[in-house]
């Protein structure tokens, strides 16, 4: 049945190359202590399973951890043994790249950072969470560690695949690697390299509300918006995911088809749930010998020992039945499986006692002659030994307070050949419970609900549990790991399709539309605006020299339309002399301000000059490429210079300018000197609206700022909370004040229509607002308020966004 | 300027009788020790400043605990004392309600599962919740004690206020309160008294991953949506809310208008930002004394020590400001004030040790001879003293991890009357960080940026400090408390209205629409659908009798023609005996079930009856009203006898029918006997469903469960995960295991019409699906995904829920 699910479209994709990114490779390396020689030692895991087939057919490459620091990070990887049936055993060792790092490092990155932040936060236990600026130092390191093995590999593959047509993917895993896939872009870009990034997150995305907490939470989604696809195993985290791009990011993103708008590209973010290796699960079931001797019911619990596993409540929970419901006594045990794990952080160490603890004063409390309730092993068990537990167990409980999906509860389904079969106990708060609709749904926190959805679970008639057993394992044959794999690829092939199976794959162009819902309810229909626009690359996009980088005709036309209008204020915030950037734009009646606002022309003529150290004034220093004086700074251009030469270049000017007591501060292939003043775009801003509006400006009018250079963020972050802000960004930026980004200068000229077209279809209605209404437009911008006063008279529910649309003689409302 | 703030219709409620139940009474109770009379000792809180005079102008009621535990409950209540200048002073002892409660369970009530449950828990600190279900117990229990003072404290003003009109406002508040409403609703209905219920909540409203870990949460929703009208501080608080109704609940919600309904009634959720007494604050500074004898510059902190406030991460990001900026060495102090709080909980005292230490080594590390970092007061000052460190401050810092709102953000800009003015610091995680656009804002976790923002504050310009200082003090003077009171008033005045300022106050009448997203992502386009129908108070409103409980026209005229309907099932699953459900419907070829399963008539005339123990037929108990025997159990009716006999009649029905061996259940007006049989309308969906569709039925049909009765929970609970399931309630119900909530036998009408017109829009597309896709929009459905397949030609983003629109002759796509 399962070949049903095979598409033939991924079956192009069967042999593309795939370099796979994890902190762990497929296989851990040890010592040979008799030989001194290291050895592999094979992993298990589904994952692994599922994913190393597609890399070694593909011909492609691991890079990953190996699991030991080497002394001599040379020292190389063996060959697989030839006896290893395991599926990594076709992986040469050729296409292994391993990271090596000191460490001090390492531990500082996995315990600290990966367990010790983003562990808790991730799983919403934001009390356990440390945010320690170590760490989070240390995970950068070690993310561009990857990030450059990664490049590296990107060119081995290069050279090994000429022929193969199809760019590689490069597929990174898990919280421990947020950050690398946008340093691999970077890199590959500047390498030429083609490739396509996906991210996959194997625990829960958090809600906004906990993740932003994280201090530097703008970089982790920036790291992963780096990626073409990002992957969740269930739609909720997906959503988390989406939301937090845009209210930290300022992201446009749409909900419907699951996008996220980055630097002009659009990142498809897909829910993936895994699965198992179902097969390989019933055929140990059939195969497994029986180890349970005992004619008493068994409650099966597997687990690694971890505080989001919900150990101790499910220990209680049992008590708790055994306590409501005497008649089990002796006629059921809890078998309690713990896998050691984490072992040298105090956290986990205090979770065992307090379990082993536990488990005596319960057995204690209800132990019989001849019977235990709880049977607890605290160790590792093999597949075979596993697999008849699961096969033999009435009810398994698998509780956790938090999982991103948990797979005990699928290996589990999978092995139940049984007939009659048991029941799945599964919480609500892991992934697998948003799944597996036939299993009972239980809230951990719940001791007597516990209780009591075990008791259902042990009375359950037959026919209750064969319908909801084969329901169960129908979904998860379907849906194997294999399956998931398959998923992935298809998601991958389909990135340059109009559509996949969710939705659209990219975002819709930048329309007027849509600036209404940020922009309007934040204007209102009273309110003046002052739009403060930078120039270049804002208004005019970027171009080798200054002089080339002209306004383009639609965007002069609608600034010289929107400064006719009386409610619309506009000034020009450019880095260029003042002379220069009134020249380019060429419009009259509104404000200049040139070098960073240093110099501001008003719509009168009159103009400021901020007062300078007159020692500073004259010292100007000449060196290659050309300097533009703008009068109270200059700036050293070298965007003409060749590439090899422009480092020292630019060091020499550096040194030239500070020595001469200016400030240099690094622009678009140049080099400014500010002179030694505490002025910038943003005091400047504020000094404009002051001149033109009063003391009392940021009371009567809106503010748009657009910027797309660093010296924009002065103004955004001056200014933050009292105007509408815009970063125009067409590639990746680290920060941003701003509140939204802007991929291009063509989304730039969309918001002035925007502008101009909200304007002209409110006026009718004016002077029909009071003070207070606009007041209260205003203090609800900030706080996500979408609501407006609609008029009495209007239907109910009408979208506050076009009240005007019919306003023709309807205002004697 | 406040005097615009007033809005003439809020002058006709400003006389309304209010309740004001709180836990707290405006004033605490203690003993003198010389007199051993009781005494009044007034609160100072902006709260009660701006609501008791409300309270006391309307000759309302006061209803909380006196901070104090009486032997004798009955002690009369003083009088305040004639020199009282305090706003409560008005407040007269017969207006006043107190709630006494045994000094344990108040203790596990306020202690355990106020404070340290939700306290935590609402704060998005679930690691630190503890989930006891005796704490909860002793909530409900002094919940339902303040709900029977208040219906006193109802009848009380009603024998006082006979004249006036308008019904009384009932202002429950806080999170020790949530379950309150509810009782009180239902008992003023019982008691014929008419009143208004509003809730507000001080404490933030965390999102619904966090709540839903409280395991009785769906509890919480209800109890607070026996308001008319539930307010937040903030918008984010109230869409939280809003989607834990949906999410919980099943609620239909109306996220735009802010609106959740539940038992037919609308409720209204209001962000309503509480402000301060500005005025007086602006006086109290005004006249303080200097205090600080310093030339340094005072950075300023003032909280309760509790660890919401973040007074660690505070301390330590000083100590990272003097690390980073030693200039400000010998310049700068921080002086903190902490409150003690909870000082008998262990979290506290261990907070308080830390901090002691935490002050203890940053001193240590920098002081100098003639001057120490770290001022730290841990005592409670006057408000004199506050208002001068307000006023004198240059900066302070309001940096909880989590706060509601934050008054002492808001105290102090109001104190700020210097010129140049200060620097307001706030941390994002508090509802003032959402409105004071103005104050820097500042991460607490981040010890690096914390320092930063700090240095920024300390250097800022003057001009910069005084326009963001003026805009922030002319927010707080125009919202302060007395606005938000009259906020307040007037979002109640407005309950009746078509729509107030936020916009529509009551919910638009179900449509066929509504049931679009939920249903259409299940159904899909390819599977049959089974309907699965109880008939009483479902397809049929409750009538006095049985008999009269007639099938509306319009309803049986729909199922007639979805009956037709090749790809729609129906069954109707009742309690009536089999022949009476058919007679009652009349529709042929349709499955009906009697007796709660019992007894199934099929379509083609076979009938199942499930075997009876014979011992039990013909047992049958009859005493007064009238019996119904349906064959396999028997119904006793006392419908329609009198109200003071119905008590006696029932239990001695029930003695009888425990008697004969057959189990009483309750029903509506009457009394089941259920024969000792493991079967109910969930085993009989069951058995229907495989005997129509065979043994997997669950992978070929869609179900839907429709339902008003307890029975019927039996029918949603089996069903759980496998069908779409509603409930019918007109009134509140504490718990219920399907899906979604409908409020009356027309939103099941509308519901089947929503069938109808899906199944005969389909058509056309019926078999251009796979076996996947649907299976995938299966799976899909309990995921929450919204997403179809839309077919390749059509353009992008069309919405799935009409591919057919325009279907006719594009199936060749």
């Amino acid at each position: 049945m399962s070949g049903t699910n095979s598409v033939s479209r991924s079956a192009c994709n069967s042999k593309c190359s795939m370099i796979v990114v994890s902190n762990r490779l497929p296989f851990i390396l040890r010592r040979n202590e008799k030989t001194g020689e290291l050895e592999r030692k094979a992993s298990a895991g589904g994952l692994v399973t599922a994913v190393a087939p597609v890399v070694i057919r593909g011909n492609g490459i691991w890079v990953g951890w190996p699991g030991i620091h080497l002394d001599d990070p040379n020292e190389k990887i063996p060959e697989s043994d030839p006896n290893d049936k395991a599926p990594t055993a076709g992986l040469l060792s050729k296409k292994i790249v391993p990271i090596h790092a000191e460490p001090k490092l390492f531990d500082s990155y996995y315990n600290g950072c990966c367990n010790g932040t983003f562990w808790p936060l991730f799983h919403s236990m934001p009390d356990r969470a440390t945010f320690i600026a170590d760490h989070w130092k240390a995970y950068i390191k070690i993310n561009q560690e990857f990030a450059e093995k990664t490049v590296h590999a990107l060119h081995l593959l290069k050279e090994s695949n000429e022929k193969n047509g199809s760019p590689p993917i490069v597929w990174v895993h898990d919280y421990h690697l947020m950050l690398a896939a946008n340093w691999i872009r970077q890199r590959a870009e500047e390498d030429d390299i083609n490739c396509k990034l996906a991210f996959f997150l194997h625990i829960p995305f958090p809600p906004w509300d906990i993740f932003r907490l994280f201090p530097w939470s703008d970089e982790i989604l920036q790291g992963i918006l780096g990626c073409d696809m990002v992957g969740f195993h269930i739609t909720d985290y997906c959503l988390n995911f989406i939301d937090c791009c845009q209210r930290n990011l300022g992201c446009r993103v749409d909900r419907k088809n699951l996008l996220v708008e980055l630097g002009g590209r659009t990142i498809c973010v897909r829910p993936l749930p895994i699965g198992v290796p179902y097969d390989r699960f019933v055929q140990l079931a059939q195969n497994a010998k029986p180890v349970l001797s005992t004619s008493q019911k068994v409650i099966l619990g597997v687990d690694r020992l971890d505080y989001t596993k919900g150990l101790v409540h499910r220990l209680k929970a049992f008590e708790r039945l055994l306590q409501k419901y005497p008649e089990h006594i002796e006629k059921v045990v809890l078998l309690q499986i713990s896998v050691p794990s984490r072992t040298d952080v105090k956290e986990y160490q205090d979770l065992k006692e307090e379990m082993d603890q536990l488990v005596g004063r319960i057995n204690g409390r209800f132990t019989t002659p001849n019977w235990s309730p709880i049977r607890y092993i605290y160790g590792c068990i093999g597949q075979d030994e596993l697999a008849a537990f699961y096969r033999d167990a009435a009810v398994a409980l698998v509780t956790p307070l938090r999982d991103g999906m948990n797979l005990v509860a699928k290996e589990f389904v999978a092995c139940q050949i049984n007939n009659p079969p048991g029941v799945l106990i599964v919480s609500p708060f892991a992934g697998a419970g948003e799944m597996m609709h036939e299993a009972l749904i239980c809230n951990p926190y719940e001791l007597d609900d516990a209780a009591e959805v075990i008791h259902r679970a042990l009375i359950m008639p037959e026919d209750e549990r064969t319908v909801r057993m084969n329901h169960l394992r129908r979904r998860e044959q379907l849906n194997d790991v294999d399956s998931w794999m398959k998923s992935f690829l298809k998601a991958m092939d389909s990135l340059e399709d109009e559509a996949d199976d969710i939705g659209a794959t990219s975002m819709q162009p930048v329309t007027i539309d849509d600036f209404d819902e940020y922009l309007s309810k934040y204007i209102g229909y009273t309110q003046k605006l002052a739009l403060l626009l930078d120039y270049d690359g804002t208004l005019a996009p970027i171009a080798p020299h200054p002089d080339l980088a002209t306004l383009p005709l639609e965007t002069k036309h609608t600034l010289q339309r929107l400064s006719n209008m009386s409610d619309v204020y506009i000034a020009i915030v450019s880095g260029r002399n003042v002379e220069n950037v009134k020249n380019m734009v060429g419009i009259e009646g509104i404000t200049y301000a040139g070098n960073h606002g240093l110099e501001i022309l008003h719509p009168d003529g009159s103009k400021f000059v901020h007062p300078m150290p007159t020692a500073m004034q004259g010292k100007v220093c000449k060196d290659g490429a050309w300097v533009e004086n703008k009068g109270a700074l200059l700036t050293f251009h070298f965007r003409e210079t060749p590439l090899p030469k422009r480092a020292a270049l630019a060091d020499k000017a550096r040194e030239l300018i500070a020595a001469a007591g200016f400030t240099p501060a690094a622009a678009h292939c140049a080099i400014e000197a500010k002179p030694p003043v505490q002025w910038n775009k943003g005091r400047a801003s504020i000094y404009i609206l002051r001149t033109a509006f009063g003391l009392d400006w940021s009371e009567r009018i809106r503010i748009i700022y657009a910027g797309d250079d660093n010296t924009d963020e002065d103004a955004m972050l001056a200014l933050k909370g009292m105007a509408a802000t815009f970063r125009i960004a067409s590639s990746h930026i680290t920060k941003t004040s701003a509140e939204r980004r802007l991929s291009s200068t063509d989304s730039v000229l969309a918001m002035l229509k925007w502008v101009e077209r909200h304007f002209s279809r409110r006026k009718p209605r004016a002077n029909s607002l009071t003070y207070k209404n606009a007041r209260k437009a205003k203090d609800s911008f900030h706080m996500h308020m979408t609501y407006q006063i609609p008029p009495k008279t209007s239907p109910r529910n009408t979208p506050p966004q076009s009240p005007d649309k019919n306003s023709s003689g309807s205002e004697s409302s």
